[in-house]
């Protein structure tokens, strides 16, 4: 399983900070990934060609972050059949509810499958490739169910709030 | 192929007029589904036992559609690892704002695919059910590229504007 | 009066920094309260055990704080017939305001009483807390009687802005 | 029982459209009750009256519903210990947004146990005092339940959307 | 003219950051006022008092600035046939969108003077003030007049941006 | 007082529908007052001309409405030191909440005296223009006093909701 | 002038309804156009090479109409020079404000001229065109004048309403 | 080519802060251009002066930028029939939603070319006007073609991520 699975693409380097809670998780549950600046507006050709090949380069999930008038996850959508995850990344005049509805609001026929809005949707945008993997790969599905243990345990060990006063 | 692969659950039955559009795409691709009433609010107890039982019944994908303080999608997802796929549905209120951000804020650790408010919603959710099917399933990923097909020769077919004066 | 009368949950420990001013005044009315983590998405199973018991534990009012999609209040509201008062705690994207929408737009069947977001939400939960049981217990009302006094006496106090410039 | 336990109040005639869903829960639950048009603006030396005297009139809960620049249910609570709860009538303009932040977003020292906006929001406004009500009146709560156990049979019954196509 | 002709009322001492921008202005234009903390929510039969007795008082207009649920300026409106100007003061959640709509919106039969959110909003009205009783007292007009022709000088004086790179 | 006192100023004759709430109340009130259509954007220096000549012509207050990017009463208020009422007329696209941002967020330096969106702030910049004329007209003022005591009693009247069940 | 000037394109033949108010202008005008659908989601390469081609076929300006996360107008910028203008339509879900944010909130590098949602939108969207070609056609500009000069004269000789009680 | 193409005027100085975005982008393509402030609200007289002389003088496309109740665009593309570009400049209380809507949502028959809140849409108000002026004047849509293709190139430099972990 060399061959990267999940493709997380953004609209530009300033994005990174967001998505790189994206591919921390995708590494804490191995999965194999790439990574890319690939812009719908200032590099639209390669967009297109990154979805059209996403398939036979062996990609069965793509991960796209973007923000303001978000139009990757969507403009990617439209090119591969390809289940598209959209990441809204947070904007610094509207907080990213335009990333949001520019992501979200996808026309009937290509959908997009949105997340949050910045870090936490970043994260949940691996997770739910972990899950959409995990149909077809039992090991994957079996990570996930051991990271949802761990975590419920983390929560009950801390949960009485004895420290906080 | 006769069990059902993707479960379409929704809060209420007046939110059928929406979620119907989702059953009526996965009948076009023939994938064998099941639909549900399961409440959040009003079920609470049967809610947790669709989820726990889900995979063993041999679901892969559940699509849950709800409207205002829409808790079932994100609950659904707190207790099975398949990939949940939420459906914010139209209130008469908020035009369906507060669903929107009910499914899609998630924290981390918890993802819900939302697609957009309403019925494009419901139909792109059946499309994003038929995307993640297809990298386990060639054959609904082929129907889903003859489908696209399709509707873009009748884009074309119509795209002259002729007939409008 | 030593077991807690009122239970004050959230979703995370993140949320504490909002709920503690709930429990301030609590403590400052002299009513028994619990606290504790009960997370919706992260400890389901938990979250319904903790609604099933309250009654029975008895407690008679919760208070449930819960920041983004937060399913926590209408989730407990959903499995006991107390009455749950419902924080919507600020989030760093949209301000609380997915918090607010996700708490207070219950469908007809399952009511949350709804405060305001944030810290000014948390501590009018606690004084909601204690005019509900001030109908069955008049020492508490008393006590929220003579604590409207003293601020009424500070307001006027400070009222002339005489120091001010 | 006989004297009024509940006093439904609202800003104008035009309110009660929404607020009789409140009056029809409480007649359903036995729960006596009194219904009037108090106005903050047109009538506010009566609607401070109203509140002063709720509580030696033997009220133990006032549901107040307003639209627009909502400002009884507020007032309301600021003259009275009684918990008040406050249902935004949707408005022709923003629908009911601005109702339900001129209710909610109290500040600290003054709570109204806020509900959904419009005539959800009118039911469960019932619904909660009979919450509130029932940690008092065991007789309350025990009708609650039976309530609540009968709608969950009849989402159970209709549960599997046979009807539906 | 030393009885003062403006009352310059806010909900709380929080509130006279933004509120002194009134009191700056109405010194500079030698309007003699009053400043004063008056609570709706916490001093409620103090502000009915206030309103009641305002004109007795030989107070003109009314300025009252408040945030969140902002029901002053709604309230003192009520109570007097002066016109009453609301500031709506920015929220630490909202940004004073509650605020504003809990000012603006007032049903028909009972107006309050709206100004925009914040410091500039305050600045305003002061100068609404001016504007008000310009027409009964032509030296504040002329005063308005000067003021005016001195600001537009002022921008003139810096238009051509030669200082800026 | 055959000379007109407020000026009834609108957009488009589309905003003759909301505007003409004014104009009753006016009537109602024996004030006297004209009524035209002055567009900022398509008549702009009948616009400036209008504002300049007002005060000479008599006018003491200018009521003036508009929809969407709305400056029709900014740039009157802009050019003229009357008192200025922005009534906010309603859109068919964002229900004029872009009508009230664009009157009500002046900058500091020219206030818009903004009133509730659509015919209750039609009805209202009546009343409130009536509440100005009232502090140099006292029967303007006495009519204003008569007319809220009226409104006061058919309140009470109607305030026991006997007819309604 | 036989070839088209502006090219006048949407995402969907039930764009049509809005983006005619635009056609109408254009003839108004006397500015050859041509209208098309180009679909950014169901037609992605032909959208691409309308883009393409637009300057070499003589095309100088772009109206693009699109609805929810309208992606057609920013992604024709990303792939020419030619100036385009962006009109958001109307949504039966969020009223067009997320055409709106779609379409306006580009990043830094490839702008849209975005204007009104809806009808007025696409009308201002031809008269935009219009005055971009003015700069180089003279007649475009003095065709321009008259129409707003006949404009203001109907705005005028309405102005009196005194057809309106 | 001595001559300004492009005046950037803008509502008051602290705008410069947005608006050099703009001059910065005009200077790197070498269109001459001037910057002024030109304040709707506080020198109306000039601002109309500035609109009705800017032909004559020689400018082609207008950028204005300008905050809150956001007059300016809108009013000078009421004066003149050149292209009007409008920015929104990002505001301390709406973030800038209210600029947005203020400029973005003019009537039918005033277009006023939108970009970008903040300083995304002043960059992009430069490109746009170089864009109108490149159909006329061929050198100018050279240098956007190379500028384009030189962002193109850095995105491709950095788009693997490399340095990145």
């Amino acid at each position: 399983m060399d061959r990267p699975l999940v493709g997380v693409i953004m609209g530009s380097t300033s994005d990174w900070e967001t998505m790189r809670e994206a591919c921390v998780i995708l590494e804490e549950l191995e999965i194999v990934y790439e990574k890319r600046v690939v812009s719908a507006h200032r590099t639209p050709d390669e967009m297109f060609r990154y979805a059209e090949q996403a398939q036979d380069r062996g990609l069965e999930v793509i991960i796209a972050g973007a923000g303001g008038a978000a139009h990757l996850p969507g403009m990617i959508a439209s090119k591969t059949e390809l289940p598209v995850i959209g990441v809204p990344v947070k904007t610094s005049t509207l907080n990213g509810l335009d990333s949001l509805l520019s992501i979200v609001q996808m026309p009937g026929g290509v959908p997009v499958a949105t997340v949050a809005i910045g870090k936490a949707g970043a994260r949940n945008s691996a997770l739910l490739a972990a899950e959409i993997l995990g149909i077809k790969y039992p090991s994957i599905q079996a990570k996930l169910k051991e990271r949802r243990e761990a975590i419920r345990q983390q929560v009950l060990a801390e949960a009485d709030l004895a420290r906080y006063e």
